[in-house]
């Protein structure tokens, strides 16, 4: 069940009004890492997890805290597209080519769509899509891709605080990338302590049983490149992480296999065969391709 | 530059036809965590890679074998497919509810579409989207990432394994398990390598200037939802793996902002706002709507 | 600011475990009328909102209550797979086509993606999009959309009902029939509110002005097909809705006017024209068309 | 069947070019409301209805004058982008950031793709989708539906409106808005037509036996935000408009169940549990893990 | 302007229920070489033409018919769905595994989402988007795109035409093969005669100076794959088809050249750089990580 | 399998920066008929050929082919980026109208998802989809979708051409449209030996039995809309492009035959019908509603 406080949870004002920037800080809104795909994916992990306890509570415990960042985020970009120039002609202006020019970089749709308000789309109108999502019940997986999803979004946050000098705009942003600080550590964390206590380990899934996979090619380097530097790295030589093999370099990629036969499916499908097959054969000419049965 | 050979880097083939685990294939080939999804990942990863030298060469090594595990996988959904019941029609057997039972199960489009051949979808038919693929230029983030799509790929190849009892796919599988294997063990050597290195560290990105974010919110676990037993986790007490703070753990939300005002955008968005707006509260009666400017 | 509590708002457990069933239902949770939906979509209408008060504090009190019901199809679509057949091999029961026929209707992404847990997708497996999404800024519009929204989703649940016979499913259904009715009702109630308080009317935008239409048209049924049973229709005279005019039926359309000429951009678009353009007709024969500039 | 003629139902011609504004445009022909959605919708409700007469025929009588606004913005987008700056070098211009400015806020796929020609696309250049559609078969809700598409779309046009000064584009406009008050007039005509007629009533679907709803909640305004201003609305006290109930306002939610246990699924899912699984538990140390079966 | 006739081209009526099959015959409707693609596409190619004429007349004559088979298709399938079992509960014949799968093998969307209807998506349910259209200005290229695509249509009409033994069924295809069998000859007897009036030829576009090309590798055929093969093919040695050039066989594909260096953009995307950028180096250690600027 | 080598084909190598034609570009890696697109589509269509031999070698030595041009393009957009403004602030040129006016016209992502690197989407920012990808198994059809491709890309790449004076990136694309002349050359030579070898013929698909398609249609030009200037070309009147008919011209569409009457499907879809339902029926007056079963 989810509760709704009329507050936010840091204060989202900004000095003045930029619809340009409003387009961009939808990326993290409603981007591939924006907080809609954490809000999402965090509440489907929760709701597929198969222990209570510890975990299972903090992903509840994140999830509706990233639910409260859209609603930050999309009361900033309401704010930022307020008083902007959006489009709607003021004769005086609209020769001006600063002003052509801040209209050219918005979204046209927060204007057309929304009467200058938030959408659920990333900064180039794509609709958010829960192909974003991943909650597979496997927690040392999935904690790995949510320490990935708040990599990403720090990443871009603190790309967006590099364009802005806008100090309100500026202050949420110092406010979220300590979030995202705090998140990055907690699944990491999380997913450390997932292994301490045995319950999952590398390779995930940590419980297939090992001996089933063909164990000659599981900690080869097998260079399909030709570029010979791989070969430095700590994955071309020394133990694996896993704690279970020793890595191999293997420059050239072993000769293969011969590919199989092209495949013969049921002449009605209509694909193209080596000869005319049955049918076309029994069809001779092309004034009996007319009579054939 | 990519040279193909005609050749496949491991064996391809079932013993017998199965339409209804060709189609659970396809996950593997155009899911979201599929073959053409690391391919292309990794592939962008190296194209937008700020540094040559061993991190990029292992992407670029990487990323064309991958290309060859989409191959592999077509190659064994088309014989999978190759004598299978598709929905063409034989009187004798198409009564018969096992048949339709496998039919039912089928990717329609596979007999459709492709005529019994692959296609570069999931296992419900979703078309492969380049909004699956991370390359954001930033390699500890990215090979986060990768770690993540290695993840979620092996546990996927795991649950088919115990999908089909057919040998011949489970040979396969059983290669791909074990290069999945190699691949978590690679991505997770080079992202600790990168930060053994100083390149990057945690929190990703590692050199945006940490003043700038507001630290106090850094490392604080703060529980949205009224579990109790988040705080039993690593995450809410000791050093952050960071090395630069001290989780916490808050039980209740702190009260939070107010929210800001509600916008008032241009009359001429024609939103709705407390009182008729201006040209509104001109208009007087409906007499006049007709007649007003 | 959103606040999660480890409860359901109504109980969500089924008899038996039906993975089909499962599949269906996730047409409610990740539809285009599903709980998603109206969750995102009553969020932006509250954070687009431009006046504080009932109606926005409406938008909010009723969105929360959406995300809850997520929680609550979710939960219920977990415990529909917990211990149903999906594909995994016992050779005693997969040659059983009554087994078969039931695994060929489930969602293979379910066990294959989620491992037997919940997605934000509908019952084909589509992910769910934005772009179901409506908030314009204008109530009365988005209150018609909301009114939509509920109907739809109320007859999809009503289906749903009529596909299942566990009583415990039916349970849940039942309580969701109710809260269906409710926002119904609601929404009616919000979008006559508006006009009685002479804030919005018909047709929305009402502030825009209306003599600024082609007021010729306003009023009229234009009968683009054949059929002439939509003279008898109230829409084809007396009094419009709106009290701003009278309808008239046209049974045939205006003869209309001339379409413009075909345009003819810049020649370096290489559209096709009627005469072979400039740069073509200076180029004269074959060999020239190798030399030309 | 569908008859074409070279005919346009009203003049369609810019007076001068403007390819920025022609993006715009192109939200109502190929957006989420646009006119390509409300042909198609209004199409397949036609398609999908179950009573001849006057409510199909108006139906098919709506939907193809609807492909004929698609043809008029199309030919009206062509002609704006004719003669405009589109991306194609000229020296001169190029460098004129008054020119940079309109380039860079055209759809640059109309120049690359259509070589200055209309797309189905939004102004963002999201193609169109059939996710837009809805045609449940129930008239009540379907023509709800048509309601809430025509106030989004004269919403639309009526902020399209307002960021064109060419009255050439005004005078099409004016038209659309005409049309759009038509046809929100029609559907409202029809709705409650539908209930007069006591085909359909609130809630809908209407023939569902309302008592197997969960009656005690069919009529409560639950307030899940912490806002105390939705208990002023006609939706917390009174009379419900569909007539069977009487509204009230719970200012609090009610405690709620527990939730079930999490899930526990067959273990070759691979999920995380409490203890390690069987095999797990079978597997022992590391090294017998490479072992074990 | 489109006017609707209710009437069909040719006669829809099925002898019997088939929900299976109602669901195949979606992918002529809505999928990627339906009749939706193919009306939409036509008519914009109409709507871009540059010339007037017996080429615009065509695609105009052509779009509007292609609109009329999707309204055949539909209504075949709404009658396909009339009677056929969709999953709404009976006791008696639920647990009956011949009914179970067929349900399993329907679109279950067609009776939870448009009440056993017809709907614009294809046959695994993937709503029909405009990413489909080909609309390019240019007409050789564009009646290339059309003869492909009548070809696919074809295609599938024959596939699916195998996939019944209903003959009311057979005969609507029968007569839609025909149209195919038509629109493919006349789209290559247009795009013929667009060459023998020197509008257009080979390659297109023709009229981009050929000489800006590097015509060094116009008529290569590079082998890069290890297939000896392709030597032997009417694309390796002799006249082109576009008369301009001698094909050429090249076996294994040139050197190349080296690739650029890596780019190094602003430090602040913070992207992974070979030495910690200039931030970082100020930075110093972890406690200076804290203060720095 | 596919081998990767690290030099490119062509040189890639702009002169100066340009964030805006980066984006351009993008449509040409990305877009409907970008690299991607015939790198995945000639790649699928060798992997489900049926036979073996040149024209599988063909498919394959292409597909490699276009791979690498992926791989030109992204390395030629992320040195488009590489120095390019993005953004980022400095106060200096921010407020200078010809910078904004340029960052205007970027692609956002390019610098806030991608750190100034390429990405797999079109220029306007659509993620690539795998809905672009045809590969049939019938490989006439399937050599006409790519003479198509090619087409559509040339023209694409022609248009860009005249879009920038950057003689860097104009030899990339002088190479590039080399290459697609090449490939429209060998995709047609390959078609027209399909059928000098009598493999395949028109119409596509050659071996369905033609005598079951409704041969009456199979060469009428029927004339859907008022245009008369279709009545003038080769598809009215001749024999046919498949040597099999006669074209005739219907300047007037046959009557038709009257459609069926509409559906009536199970009650419990709750769709609308003529009178109330049965339930309805037994259902009575309001009260009565409320305790009907």
């Amino acid at each position: 069940m989810f509760l709704h406080k009329q507050a936010l949870q840091y204060t989202a004002k900004p000095e003045k009004p930029d619809a340009v920037y409003a387009r961009k800080l939808q990326e993290v809104i409603g981007g591939q890492y924006g907080e809609i795909t954490v809000a999402m994916q965090y509440s489907f992990q929760a709701w597929n997890a198969h222990i209570p306890g510890k975990y299972r509570d903090l992903l509840f415990g994140t999830a509706a805290e990233e639910f409260g960042h859209v609603e930050m985020l999309a009361t900033m970009v309401a704010q930022l597209l307020e008083k902007a120039p959006l489009g709607i002609t003021e004769k005086a202006i609209q020769n001006d080519p600063a002003v052509a020019a801040v209209i050219g970089g918005t979204d046209v749709q927060d204007a057309i769509v929304a009467g200058a308000g938030a959408r659920p789309v990333d900064s180039n109108g794509n609709p958010w899509t829960a192909g974003y999502v991943t909650a597979s019940g496997n927690l040392l997986a999935d904690f790995t891709s949510n320490i990935n999803a708040e990599m990403q979004g720090r990443i871009q946050v603190a790309r967006l605080y590099h364009m802005t000098d806008d100090p309100g705009v500026r202050d949420l942003l110092s406010f979220l990338l300590a979030r995202d600080t705090m998140h990055q550590n907690q699944w990491v964390a999380a997913a450390k302590e997932l292994q301490a206590e045995g319950i999952e380990s590398l390779p995930a899934p940590s419980n297939f049983p090992i001996k089933k996979e063909h164990r000659d090619a599981s900690y080869q380097y097998i260079n399909f490149s030709d570029g010979k530097a791989a070969a430095e790295g700590s994955w071309a030589k020394g133990d694996s992480p896993d704690g279970l093999g020793q890595f191999t370099y293997i420059d050239t990629p072993p000769e293969g296999v011969p590919m199989p036969p092209p495949t013969h499916p049921d002449a009605r499908f209509f694909g193209t065969t080596e000869l005319p097959n049955v049918m076309e054969k029994m069809a001779g000419t092309v004034q009996d391709k007319l009579h054939r049965e």
